[in-house]
C-alpha cells in the first residue's frame, strides 16, 4: 500500500477519551485530515486482558485501513500498552503510540526526583510505561499505580469535590510522600481530574500528558516520512463508533473542544 | 427442540455479577445442573445502548441454546431491561428475566410509601423496572435513579469508607428526603454496597435484591412445566467467560460465595 501525502491520520481509542489526542494532533497538524474511530460498544479496555484488548486493536486498525490512512495514532493507554508490536508487525503504516512520547515527555520534566505514572488496570499491568522510561533512561526511578476509579468519575462529570478528592488520596498519598517530582497521567481521561490529581500531589510535581508528546511524535514522523499534507489542504475529521453516536458526539465535544457534528455507526463483529 | 428435566439452566450476565443470581439458584434447587457464561470481553453492559446489548444478549443465548439449556435466566439487569422481548421471541426455551421477579418482590414488600429503584445508566433509562411496577400496581409511586459508580465501586472493594458513603449521598439523598419504603437494588453489583446504602437512606427502607426473586420464579416456572430435575440427579456446574478466565474464577468465587474450579474462555465474535 502506498501512502499519500494527503491520506487521513487515522486514530482509534475505546471510546471519548482518544479525542483528547486529536484535538493536540488537530493543534499541531491543522491541515491534515482525520478518522477517529472509538470502540464505544466494548468500551472499557482498561479492565480487560492484554489479549482480548490487542484482538480489538486489530479489527479497530483494519477498520481505519480500509479507509486508506496514512499513518495510525493508537490515542488509548491501554491499547498502546499491550497492543503495539502486534499492530506494528501487522500494519503497512507507522504506528505511533502514547506510551512512549509520555515516557519522554516525563524525562524531559524530571529532575531526577523520580517518575510517577498513573493509568488503568491494563497499562500498570503490562508495565509499558516503566519499560518505556527505563529503556531511555536506565537510572530513573519509577513509581507506578492502577487508579480504576478515576475513569468512572471523569465519565460521571465528578471531576471536583469530596469524592474525586477522597479518591485521589486514596490512590496518590504514596506519590505525596515517597516523592516523586514528575506523574505522567497515563489515560486519556486523567487530564480531567487535573485539579484534584494536582492538589493531591502537590504543587512540585509536574502532570505530564501524553497527547501533547504524542501529537509532536506524530508531527516528527510524518515531516521525517515526508507525509505532510500540503499547506494548502482543506482538512476533513471523520468520526466512527461501535455503538449508537448520540452519546459520543455530546461527551465528545467536551474532549475536544469542538462540535462533532455526527458520528457514524459501524457494525465491526469481532 | 425439546427439553428435558436432566437439561441444564443457562445463565449469562456481563460478567460477574450474575454469580450472585446463579448463587441464590443453586439454593433453591440444589439438584439443577447450570451452565454460566460471563460476556467478560464486552463488559460492562450498563453504559452501553439497548440496540448494542440486545445483539450481545442474543449471542450469548445462542452459545448456551447450544450447550442444550432447559430454559435462560438473564441474571444481568441491563439485559434484563432492553432485551426480554428479543430473547423470548428468538428462543425456543423459557426466558426469566430479573426486572418482574425484583418489581414482584418490591410490590410485596411495599407499605405504599413509594418504591425506588437504582441501577445502572441502561437499566434506569429503558424505564423496565417503572414499567414493570406499574403494570402489577398502577397507583405504586416509583423513584428512579441510576448510580454508574457504584458498579466501579464494588469491582474495586471499596464497600466501606468515606468514598463509597459520600457517593451514595450523592446518588440516594433524594430517596431518603422523598421517603420511599422499598428500594430496588437493580444491579447485580449494589447488593455489595448494602451496609452504606441501608445506612444512607436509613433503616426504615426496605432493600430488595432480584436474586432472591428470580431464583423463586425459576422454581415455580420449572415446576409448572414438570422440567425439574430429579431429586436424584448429582448436579455439573460450567463456567465460561469471553475474556481471559483468571479474574474471573478469583472474583467470582466472592459473588458465588463458593470456590469456582475452572471457567473456559469462549472467543465469541459479535
Amino acid at each position: 500500500m502506498r501512502q499519500a501525502s494527503h491520506s487521513p491520520i487515522g486514530v482509534f481509542d475505546s471510546g471519548v477519551g482518544g479525542l483528547t489526542v486529536l484535538k493536540s494532533l488537530m493543534e499541531h497538524l491543522p491541515h491534515e485530515s482525520t478518522v477517529y474511530l472509538g470502540d464505544t460498544a466494548r468500551v472499557p479496555y482498561g479492565t480487560k486482558s492484554g489479549e482480548v484488548v490487542t484482538r480489538y486493536s486489530l479489527k479497530n486498525a483494519e477498520f481505519l485501513l480500509e479507509r486508506g490512512i496514512k499513518l495510525l495514532v493508537v490515542a488509548c493507554n491501554t491499547a498502546s500498552s499491550v497492543a503495539l508490536p502486534a499492530l506494528e508487525a501487522a500494519l503497512p503504516v507507522p504506528v505511533v503510540g502514547v506510551i512512549g512520547p509520555g515516557a519522554q515527555a516525563a524525562l524531559a520534566r524530571t529532575q531526577g526526583g523520580g517518575v510517577g505514572v498513573i493509568g488503568t488496570q491494563g497499562t500498570i499491568r503490562s508495565g509499558a510505561y516503566q519499560r518505556a522510561l527505563e529503556a531511555q533512561d536506565p537510572r530513573v526511578r519509577v513509581k507506578a499505580r492502577a487508579c480504576p476509579l478515576f475513569v468512572p468519575l471523569a465519565e460521571e462529570g465528578w471531576t471536583t469535590g469530596d469524592v474525586p478528592m477522597l479518591t485521589a488520596r486514596e490512590y496518590l498519598g504514596e506519590f505525596a510522600r515517597d516523592g516523586v517530582d514528575t506523574l505522567v497521567l497515563g489515560c486519556t481521561h486523567y487530564p480531567l481530574l487535573k485539579g484534584v490529581i494536582q492538589e493531591v500531589v502537590g504543587p512540585r510535581v509536574a502532570l505530564v500528558d501524553s497527547a501533547e508528546a504524542t501529537a509532536q511524535a506524530v508531527v516528527t514522523l510524518l515531516e521525517g516520512l515526508d507525509l505532510l499534507a500540503p499547506a494548502t489542504s482543506t482538512p476533513s475529521h471523520a468520526y466512527f463508533v461501535t455503538d449508537v453516536p448520540e452519546r459520543f458526539t455530546e461527551v465528545g465535544a467536551r474532549f475536544l473542544g469542538r462540535p462533532i457534528a455526527s458520528a457514524e455507526q459501524v457494525d465491526l463483529k469481532f
